[in-house]
């Protein structure tokens, strides 16, 4: 089959190829329950720069060359003989991660805390390809009007994000604030869900116009230009107070302190974006009682919830459609913030 | 002042006048934290026929005679010395109870179930009147765009609608639903609640057409006819299971236990309405895990949480509003279900 | 293998003997996931006898002849070829279900809500056996210091038990007061487990001194002997407002409406006997916003929380132990209230 | 009245009399709510050494001279004219905070983050004397079996380490467990909050053995003693997780950092201690889910929970009295740990 493979670290991102456009072996059914996956879409992700950068080598049992692409989507190919709750021909949308189901964390409903799982695109090969392979665990069938190359970014983007706005959504009163830090890839979802599932105020930060038109399309009710004194207009907007969460889809550079700043005493920071680094001093955080709270991906049922959103139209991706061949271009334009909202390649 | 007073009860609602119009005297302030307001609006409730029924006999220290009217709103007309949240002239909506803030249920943010507490219109006198006696700490400000008559249903209609939906808004998940059994004064104002506040698919039971109407208006995604087999139709548009969440603002006839039967096991069942009875065979609780909850009024914080909502248009009122020499008639048109929503009384 | 096998209904229970002892055929592995367990012990449950009377004939899909035998123990004989969580010879308590851990119950960490799942001893055959057929998602390894035979019912009786006093630790706090209704084969587990999870008052109601001078050795702080004016004693006990929860083993006769009569406004009453009815005004369930919970079992990572406890001391079971060909006196004797604690049959 | 008085602040503490002992003008009730205590007992805390170096100036309206004691318990020697809940003579501890109960934050039950209050001892004149001022909001009456001097250090210290505590016993279930950092002041009454609160096993750190003999005394199952390789100990005593639950009494020096590595992915580090500094890159707070979450006292209600375990014998402190007069021996004493448990000041 075809793939985008990447066969060399780049630290400081200057590369023009990240990865190569080649043929790769077919991938194949080993035990009862792998699934193979005819791509439909497969989405670009901060994280695959975070990847060739080299920051999950420590983190991940990453190892080259590799296929990246953890967000995806397509039809089922082949199933192993133990596989009854998908068949050939199925479309569906693909759970990050290929758990088992016999651990603590799977048993309580937390699989991507699984003690034993193993993350495509990440530590295994992923959907930059024609196929991929998967389990059946990972699959949730897709309803008749959503489309696998227009959900792909869900699977992490969107989930991520969901997890996030959940969590956030799950404490927010009406009357209170939500401030969203970047309204991109994750953000203009996390926008999306707060409002479908909240009746908070919501506030989004970016240095980008463009990005901040867009969220005040999806729901957002305030909107600040990210620079020096941002915090000031949150305090300002939120009558003094900051705001009872605030959820953090970049977690670099100024974001940190700002978000943390940004939030009111009791309230909430959700970290998603990373790169970055906490530090508060402790008596900072007891006279406030703030809570710092970090956030991954989401679990199964959590991707059956935010179909369930997308089905009924209460979170549309902005897309941007990229041939597999053109992988390289598509991590370029991510790189240098070329469109808004998110890329799919199409083998 | 005038005021319409109930000089007697009428247990088959057979009199043609429950109320007289006539003078009173005014309220006097005697305690630091008494506040006196002149009336804007007095909301008609069902309750308020219960008590003309004389059902309140047994569950309050009600007197005749007794003016009627726990939906309040309008201006601060006079202060206790105590007094220091609120000032002569501020337009204020009214919380039903008057609690004095110490008991540990006030101290815990359950103000609703103060161990010492006062309700203005079941077991004090009411808003039926030019004036109203009532606290401090039972007062909300009004912000620019809401007008007394415009809300004074929300004490206690929205209020407890409000309450229901709430706790069911904060266990429903995306891929879930909602059933709402009647789609008038209370009714309405939930679907708009469970709108603003989660993501679950809401369907509205009633027996009007026009309440359907208004309420595929306002947010509900199905609507059913309420006939004898409407559990079925709950059923079927629920995949076989029932809903996660049910709120019966009926509370009598055969809607409890359709209630009960529309609702998936480990859900929830929220009682409102009352006048009947819950009957289920312990056997059916255990096999199914669900839960009958029952719900009163609101705290203080969720009437500020409600006028949230109001403030932002996201919960509107149905109101028609009757001058307060016409009590008798508004009381009337009720009791024949003759207008949708929710009337006001305005002296 | 022997087992103990019913072959006839007894609506009036008037029969001696309801199980023959007898030769059956040895159950085979036929799914991958299959486990055969060599039985240490099999608790005798009052669902048993609730199974000889025909109530659940309409709740499930049992089928005459039947083995019963719910609450099961014992040694991994033999497993499919999939099984990888458990090897023979694998000491193991076992989950009285049998799920496949695909549907959203599943997912989410609510197994005993499978959408397919099969319940050994209720409509398959039990464990009043030498060998029982499982499957690996089931089992529970038991640690060293817990023998089959001493903790089987903690399957079924334990488990319920558990999950229904763990749901009553979690909002119990310091200061309030938790009344368990019948503190036999449940309730004596139930006191064990409030003791060890919360510091709320415990007050144990039983019609027999002997179950209530247990109940005190184990954790009860006050005991109230069954009678017409129960409810009075519990009401002055608490300060005059009755429990924050109330836990009822019982579940028939007029344990429920003194149940619910004992449960404080706002309060919990949670139903876990079964056999009786509950009826209330819906006008007495809003006015005391009380909640009235069914409790099913538990789930599988409820069990591993139940034998930490086990294992530490902190919950023990009082059993006796029958031999199997004894089964139908360890039934009788349950059935006329002849010992406290739980039966045991041993192979 | 006599009251040791602080003069100066002592950045170092390197002075010998950190307070003077000396005549001052007795406190006079000038507000209806007014309440005048006579000083029981006044517990000797941390936050005073803090108070004292000047950590506090930045976080406070604090002025020179000042009455250092935050921890206060007594008798009720005069009541304003609007007091109605407490009477000359009633035996009471005294909540940290004066607050007046009609902020949002009041009515819903936290009043710790109240937005108009007084902190006596912090901003106000505080207990080091032989009367305090405070208000009739922050009284709790004693039951007959507790003396103000053995209780006093529950005000801050207990209820600071009891709301910690309470929020890690919501979700610490059976076979998780809780590392408590510090056997101290704090500490001792938190691992007895757990014991009686959860069922997780309780590991307790800390570099003195007698903090560790005295913690085995009253609930710890484990304890490590504080060194380089403390968090090694955990993981190992964890099955190699770490813990589900951090409570870190110390928060400063290594604590923090090692407080954090020993929380378990999805865990919550809870703060308690202060002087140092929370530094984690968001990688490692997005790949683990971890939860820093701020403590600071607790509420009215909680002082209520805290004073029913004290009641039960649950919860007991381990105070030293010294007089009044003595008070600069007894902070110096704290400053070079020369006692476990709690200093307490009597008149």
């Amino acid at each position: 089959m075809k793939a985008a493979v990447m066969h060399l670290y780049d630290e400081k991102l200057e590369n023009s190829d990240w990865v190569v456009y080649q043929d790769v072996p077919d991938p194949k059914i080993t035990n009862p329950s792998d699934v193979i996956i005819r791509i439909g879409g497969a989405g670009v992700c901060r994280t695959d720069l975070h990847v060739i950068e080299g920051i999950w080598r420590d983190h991940s049992d990453l190892t080259l060359p590799h296929i990246l692409g953890h967000e995806n989507a397509g039809w089922v190919e082949e199933v192993g003989n133990g596989v009854n709750n998908v068949k050939v021909g199925d479309k569906v949308i693909v759970h990050p991660l290929m758990t088992k189901g016999y651990c603590l964390a799977c048993r309580r409903g937390n699989d991507m805390h699984a003690e034993d799982s193993i993350f495509p695109g990440i530590n295994a090969n992923g959907g930059y390809a024609e196929y991929l392979l998967t389990n059946d665990r990972a699959l949730v069938k897709l309803p008749d009007n959503l489309d696998p190359k227009a959900v792909a970014p869900h699977t992490d983007a969107g989930l991520t994000a969901y997890r996030a706005a959940k969590q956030a959504a799950g404490h927010l009163l009406p009357g209170e604030y939500v401030v969203v830090i970047g309204g991109g890839g994750l953000g203009h979802i996390g926008i999306q869900v707060l409002a479908a599932m909240c009746a908070a105020e919501i506030i989004v930060v970016d240095r980008a116009e463009a990005a901040l038109e867009l969220s005040r399309k999806i729901g957002a009710h305030h909107t600040v230009k990210a620079g020096d004194g941002w915090v000031d207009e949150i305090i300002a907007l939120t009558g003094g107070h900051g705001a009872e969460a605030v959820i953090d889809f970049v977690g670099e550079g100024d974001a940190v302190q700002k978000g943390l700043a940004s939030t009111r005493n009791q309230g909430s920071y959700y970290i998603v974006g990373y790169g970055g680094k906490v530090e508060i001093p402790t008596i900072d955080m007891i006279t406030s009682e703030k809570r710092i709270i970090g956030c991954l991906v989401g679990t199964f049922p959590e991707l059956v919830e935010l179909m369930a959103l997308a089905e009924r139209g209460l979170v549309k991706l902005d897309t941007h459609e990229y041939k597999l061949s053109d992988a390289n271009k598509a991590l370029h334009d991510l790189h240098h913030g070329k469109y808004t909202g998110r890329a799919v390649l199409v083998p």
